[in-house]
């Protein structure tokens, strides 16, 4: 169903509506007119006949026709009663602003279910309970208790928490912001995040979706969707509750699980999103986005009045791995003939303390047709002589001619610089506050430019035993078996093309050393038991035993120590296998998300993994250069790729080591959480090992 | 020589003063008789009779008494002639404004040096040239072109850029901040960052010293004083200039050279100093030193009117290693007592969408009583009824009442918080523009507390032989050695206490198997030579020989395949030594710094230090607590004390380690550099081998 009716409405219904002023059933009504709302307004409340001077009718029915649109502002036990009278007249559209419902505790989780009962019998689609309502300036809709409509702009904002969105109003009037449509999306009972991008999405009038979430309804639906629609439009979002005290700080507010940190940030990336740290960075952003071309490139130029904020400005390049650009001989000549010979010609560009608007003109002019810069940072101090406004305008004009590279502007100062502010937001050239918030800007701008531009995603599918997998995992889910014995869980591996070391249990000392044999010399033996993870930790792993009499004593040992050190372990014997040629131990894992689905990880393995955390998670399914990307994301490939003259290894095994584990879980659902550890892999042409593997698996 | 003069003189003359409007030498006369100096101004040039109503004098001598502070603005050219007529005149302080010196290249520099030849003999200080000048409100002194005086506050502002102290003087007009000084220092011919700290760290009137540096005259001096000073007065610094990009705009601006960034870190560390990252944040941490006490501990409560908001807050404390305070059930049933039933009255405490100033006074009234919090964050986002004034006014009400506890306020929006921002700062509460900039702020006014409280720094002396590392040194020195080879390293770092492997260079393979049979076996072997810095990447290092065939078919081997790796190396032997019992491998290193002196180095072997870089820094002598600390910086620590089980190594002996090697460099300078490495340390209680040792040295 589209939505349209939320954002054009031709008639809307404040069922709720009241004269007392302050009171919110009053503000909507008053809001709508204020606003402008081109269409018929209904107030409804049986206790009223006039509200604002418009005609209140005792109900809904009583109007004659359907709203497109109704607010529903009545007491929260009211609602599901006005909810079925919408039913009844056909209504389609309503927003709940009326809070007391899943935020204050299982009671009001119940009502909100009957209030979403109602709504699904009748296809009605809801916006709310507990929000501020929705603002569209380009409809005149003031749908909100949030005071007056903002500027017209090219911002979709879409925000859980309905006291942020009065913040951001404020502050956008200050800061000459616009939007094309604010939504307090409050609980969220039915239309979530992801319709409203999804409605966004087509808005011509929106050039970039910002927003405040604190959960996400469905992530792997999320995921599916925003990817294509962030292909077209940068979505900036907010996601808090990220940390363990903001999560149950969320959660006491508004009764949802935050979902995991990790989780969502592969989520983001798989998606494009930009996540924002803050309101500030937020908008910082969305400035630039808004009136600016992304970057071709790293390379960033700096025009400077003053050789200290220019210094700052070439420190935060630097520091955000972006590149300081390095001017054609071209450019540093044209800039030497016409500026005065005390200017700096190389980057940062020195126009000196004295410049007048003409120098600040003739300079960007010029840097803007280097081919080696791809942005231009415009910095200002106001010095006594500086003409602030002078600059801005000539800084605009110039930026109105070439526009195919972003501008930004740092203006250092206060009321000096305020008009000059003022000269610059209104010719579309994003200010900011300090140099190092300009070069942030724009090292987001790159990335997401670069991810925009990423080859098309490829998922390689590997010829594999899909049966025998199927086979092997019924079998245990049946059996009510959780955990994928290792030996299962190799031939799962086996089955999706990995190789994996030979190799047999063995109950005696005698066996043990009969296996050795026959698998050849030197073996590995591992302590054989569901209930040991960590099984070096119990002395239960023996490496290079090289001949039988050490596999027999090493049996002998492990059967005596490991019950004293592991007391209730269930013991079922000791794995003989074949002792895998030398080569880096990696981890190969995955964690299924409850909100988005599988996560593969990749990291080295021993104290990378356990004591650095140095690893990296990637939503699948993957594409081929996604696995490598993975391998690039950790410290660990400095080692991996070779280092100080020792040889690298086999990197693409890796990734297509991370392309198979993908396909398994993806085409399995029921794995819930696997490790490939260690994974063995050698120099290049050389074939990795499998050699361990834990796997556990739920019924869905 | 005191800097009084400078800052509170009786009479100041202006030799260059001009009657044009705009010219800088009409801006500073203009400025003083603005600012409402109570002393004598003379303006001073022999083409003009008056400026502004006041007496012209053309020249110094004329004057007829010696002014306490002379302002020099004329063309760079004839500041020589008028520094002369200073030193003829008596004249003690001297702020040269004129530009053109040191900044423009060589002729500059001579130019400049003349200067501060005449200043020496005759005794003047000078600050400048190159420079804004300087203001000091609470004297009504304006001896600068930056405009009006700004208000009077606690913040001293020392800037190595005039153009930046324009920016900062408009910006704190917007914002109500106000100065005890303000010192544009410009090329700092003669009075220094250090001079200008020194001075203030006296005045009672500042509460906080700030700065912008893009260099440090003398680090070590400066680490020196500082220290000192930090213990009572934050300093907050701004250091540009610190990344390569940076650095070169540096070095083109004002001609000095960029200290090495580790150096500049350690340097500030020692010294208490808090380094900035932007202006912004310089000014957000600056607010609260001056208006609110130090955190006595990490914990913080905070109290708002909305979620969403209050989770970012929760996020960002955790993110930056705080606490989120738990509050007691004394305080949670208070606040239950007196608070709607929807309000949280866990930390976040939600005083709800309609809270009015007297919620938010009971909450932070009833928070500021709670133990076990040290610090409290107030946020407002702009509601419907939200007073904001009235809860601005509550807020500075409560704090004036009870001011032991830090109080910071982040009042979220545009034109409907201004005032209530105004009352605030007012107040004495500082304003911030997101929770996430509040937070950084508690965090480093946290750490500030940690590091006043510091113990003692008690530097230990082992006893050592001194008079046989001198030997060693001037010999080599003597001889134009400047690399210590292996073998005399070791006996230096025996003299000072280190114990090293037993172990003789062989010439001849069957030498070595002597050398191996009398060390007994296993035995590493390593191939000598000067010319090789990193044996192993040549195969220039066996390890775990057990008889003595291998060792001479180790010998031969390095013999024959050597040479074709590095055909240039001058191979002087193999090196046979005893193979160390093991344990972790780490290093222990020395670089000196020209600017800051010698700087441990502390990181842990192989690829945590060659691939990671995990290293820790910290400036020569060293501390037994300072060196434990340099172990818990490193990622590195998690490892060697002891994880998942594995017992640890013996930390104590690596910090030994590091204060003996601490004291070996701060008492020898001709050390230039030096690593210890491997050092191999094993469980508490073993003695840890210094393994091998480079060690270079110069004349000083």
């Amino acid at each position: 169903m589209s939505l349209t009716s939320f954002f054009e409405p031709q008639s809307v219904a404040v069922v709720g509506a009241s004269r007392q002023k302050g009171k919110v059933g009053h503000e909507i009504v008053a809001g709508l007119i204020a606003g402008g709302f081109k269409g018929d307004i209904y107030p409804v409340n049986p206790k009223a006949d006039e509200v604002e001077s418009l005609r209140c009718y005792p109900d809904l029915k009583s109007i004659g026709r359907t709203p497109d649109l109704v607010v529903i502002v009545v007491p929260a036990k009211a609602v599901p009663a006005v909810m079925t009278e919408c039913a009844g007249a056909g209504v389609k559209s309503v927003i709940i602003i009326t809070a007391g419902f899943k935020e204050v505790g299982a009671e009001g989780m119940e009502l909100e279910q009957s209030v979403l009962k109602i709504a699904k019998s009748a296809k009605i689609r809801i916006i709310g309970p507990n929000c501020l309502g929705i603002m569209v300036p380009g409809s005149c809709l003031n749908a909100s208790f949030g005071g007056d409509l903002p500027r017209i702009g090219h911002i979709r904002y879409l925000s859980q928490s309905g006291a942020l969105v009065t913040a951001i109003l404020d502050m956008s009037r200050t800061n000459d912001i616009g939007f094309s449509a604010l939504i307090s999306i409050g609980n969220k009972v039915d239309v979530d995040e992801l319709d409203i991008i999804k409605a966004l999405g087509q808005d011509k009038n929106t050039k970039v979706i910002a927003g405040y979430l604190e959960s996400i309804t469905s992530g792997d639906e999320f995921v599916h969707h925003v990817e294509r629609i962030s292909q077209n439009k940068p979505i900036l979002l907010i996601k808090s509750g990220g940390t363990g005290a903001g999560a149950k700080a969320a959660s006491s507010h508004t009764g949802s699980l935050a979902g995991s940190e990790t989780a969502y940030d592969v989520g983001f990336d798989r998606s494009g999103i930009i996540r924002c740290d803050s309101i500030k960075t937020q908008f910082d952003y969305a400035q630039a986005f808004v009136n600016q071309p992304l970057p071709a490139g790293p390379s960033i130029a700096v025009i400077t009045n003053a050789g200290g904020p220019g210094i700052m400005a070439a420190d935060a390049i630097e520091r955000r791995g972006l590149t300081f650009a390095k001017l054609t001989d071209e450019t540093i000549s044209r800039l030497a003939d016409n500026l005065p010979p005390a200017a700096n010609v190389n980057n940062p560009i020195d126009v000196l303390g004295d410049a007048m608007p003409d120098r600040y003109e003739f300079a960007l002019d010029v840097i803007l047709d280097d081919p080696g810069v791809n942005a231009v940072m415009v910095l200002l101090t106001p010095q006594a002589m500086t003409d602030c406004a002078g600059v801005a305008e000539a800084v605009v004009e110039i930026a109105a001619e070439k526009s195919s590279k972003p501008i930004l502007a740092c203006f250092l100062g206060g009321q000096k610089v305020a008009e000059a502010i003022r000269i610059l937001r209104r010719g579309k050239i994003p200010q900011y506050d300090s140099p190092e918030s300009a070069v942030t800007t724009i090292e987001v701008m790159n990335k997401y430019a670069c991810w925009r531009s990423r080859p098309k995603r490829v998922i390689k599918l590997f010829p594999v035993n899909r049966r025998k997998v199927e086979h092997i995992i019924d079998r245990h889910l049946r059996q009510g078996v959780r955990e994928i014995p290792e030996m299962e869980s190799k031939e799962i591996l086996e089955a999706y093309g990995f190789v994996t070391p030979k190799g047999t249990v063995a109950m005696t000392a005698e066996q043990a050393a009969d296996i050795a044999d026959q698998l050849g010399y030197p073996v590995v033996m591992k302590i054989w038991s569901p209930d040991i993870l960590h099984k070096s930790d119990v002395g239960g792993v023996r490496i290079g035993l090289n001949g039988p009499q050490q596999v027999r004593d090493a049996f002998d040992l492990m059967m005596y120590r490991i019950p004293k050190k592991a007391p209730d372990a269930d013991i079922l014997g000791v794995l003989v296998q074949e002792m895998c040629s030398s080569g880096k131990e990696v981890i190969l894992g995955m964690n299924r998300d409850p909100h988005f689905g599988p996560m593969l990880m990749f990291g080295m393995g021993g104290i990378m993994v356990e004591v650095l955390k140095d690893v990296a998670f990637y939503l699948a399914p993957i594409t081929a250069s996604e696995a490598k990307e993975m391998l690039v994301r950790t410290k660990t490939y400095q080692i991996l790729k070779g280092f100080r003259g020792k040889e690298g290894v086999d990197l693409d095994a890796i990734a297509e080591g991370l392309q198979r584990l993908s396909q398994l879980v993806t085409a399995f659902p029921q794995i819930q959480e696997m490790d490939i550890n260690p994974f063995i892999v050698g120099i290049e042409g050389t074939t990795p090992i499998a050699v361990d593997a834990r796997m556990s698996v739920e019924k869905i």
